[in-house]
């Protein structure tokens, strides 16, 4: 069984590419062609909506990430209709040959943490390749995220400093010892991360750590080595291409750069409201993006690896 | 629109019961005559065998308790099956004059929070009336959560102190000035639970604090007079109804009392595994525990206010 980390590693390489899109569809934004399909609101026709624009969107950005990353509310708002099309969207990303980060922050005592893990990491419908997990209830609570990832060779990405604006409130909280929180509990992992280490050094373990703090994720870097960042926030919630730097090694790996809004309603742009866009101005809209936004991270991690190295 | 904090309480004194009972539904632990049903074992056989066991539950503990409260991992596993089998549980929780308590422990960043809040508090198939949050990314993620129930008229409970083993891992931390993080975290909430309490002094915003910490749960009640705590780990997880007093005020309100396991899997003690049981020995063996249960709390909550009155 081939070890995660190596494969999202090798994957990027034969893509040239670190970025994954997050799948975060929200009707308000969609192009009038799929609206008109969606005339009487049940959650049955919105869910339908949902999995024809994600299609659109997996198509668009197929050659430009290495993974796509489903937001679960967006899908959970519409109940079971919601949740069927993200399977449907986890199998057609599949058939592109994309990896899924389900993007679930779960997080529970231990056995419902199994049944969590168990959802998202084995062989169901609604299983990805890797899954964020919230630590906030200890390791009890993450362990079985991490066994699961173990045995099905798959992933997962522990909240370590998320991108928000008020993740500070408790994920910087100074303790006694005068450490940040954030930092205390990548120390916890530090041991299970390098003891989970494959080929390429990194642990199948990873953390999210948001693009809006680059200056955590230098400390955090130096703690965690083994350590693959998934780094939401670039694009429209504040984080930028040069300040990306610090996330990878010398090599260019070790993060992944995640961005939803900014690629998905990329069509948007420029457009009144309510303006008809087609499914080709759509779909090229977002390769577009995709391809810009592929470009300027290369650019900051082969640059910052040339530096380095 | 009625407050729910007065709804709950109101409900609570018709019933005489603070008694809440978890639908942790796993098909290990069935009866013989539910397994029957689901020998392919897809998810959708699994799923109606599900429903099938949710209902009778809910008919074995329907005039014993005030809510009850479906794990989500437990659906979640088999996937849109799974949620639509937990859609059709609350359906009828709800034609038994039952409050439903979605045990889900979202947060997220702002957008996608306002998602999940919109799932499970508006007005969609999988909503409740009150749901579990995690409050790890702080503010941002879990006012959403608020917004809605005022909205909607409906409530939250937020993690503080969760009845897992390793739950001091996070959530004991010693800050810089000598306080627990539960501590500083409930803090956080006081103002907010103090301006949204209803006629009876609660809010719709509570808290989960673990059976098994009853300690903790007496220094939390006495900064947050105004929270309503959720207390699950009683029964199978080792909380004891004795340790129980420390969590209601002087009438005997401001707590509800869950346990999962130990009711719902009545039916098996004394059991060989795999040994018939008759829906009838089913229900029977339910609503005893249910109401064994109900008894052992009331007997504190009420000896208790006797004693303080």
């Amino acid at each position: 069984m081939k070890h995660l980390a190596d494969m999202l590693i090798e994957q990027s390489r034969e893509k040239k590419s670190v970025l994954v899109v997050g799948l975060d569809p929200d009707p308000r934004y969609f192009p009038e062609f799929l609206l008109n399909r969606m005339e009487s609101r049940t959650n049955e026709e919105i869910a339908a909506a949902i999995l024809a624009f994600n299609r659109i969107v997996i198509d668009a950005v197929a050659e430009e990430v290495v993974a796509v990353k489903p937001q679960l509310a967006y899908y959970e708002v519409y109940g079971s209709h919601g949740i069927h099309a993200l399977e449907q969207t986890i199998a057609y990303a599949r058939t592109k040959g994309l990896l899924v980060i389900n993007d679930a922050k779960r997080g529970d005592i231990g056995s419902s943490s199994e049944a969590y893990a168990k959802a998202f990491l084995a062989d169901g419908p609604m299983a990805g390749d890797m899954v964020t997990v919230n630590p906030f209830l200890g390791s009890d609570g993450y362990l079985p995220f991490v066994e699961e990832a173990q045995r099905q060779g798959k992933g997962l990405f522990l909240l370590l400093k998320t991108s928000n604006p008020s993740s500070h409130e408790i994920q910087n909280l100074t303790l006694q010892n005068g450490d940040l929180l954030y930092f205390k509990l990548a120390e916890d992992l530090s041991e299970l991360m390098r003891t989970t280490a494959g080929e390429n050094g990194y642990s199948f373990i990873g953390a999210v750590v948001g693009a809006t703090y680059p200056a955590e994720a230098e400390r955090i870097r130096g703690l965690l080595p083994h350590c693959i960042f998934l780094v939401p926030g670039f694009g429209i919630q504040g984080g930028k291409a040069e300040d990306l730097d610090v996330f990878f090694d010398e090599n260019g790996n070790g993060a992944l750069i995640s961005s939803s809004r900014a690629i998905i309603y990329s069509y948007r742009e420029g457009r009144e409201n309510g303006e008809a866009t087609t499914e080709q101005e759509m779909l090229q809209a977002i390769k577009n993006a995709a391809r810009t936004a592929k470009e300027q991270i290369n650019e900051v991690r082969l640059h910052s690896s040339a530096n380095r190295g």
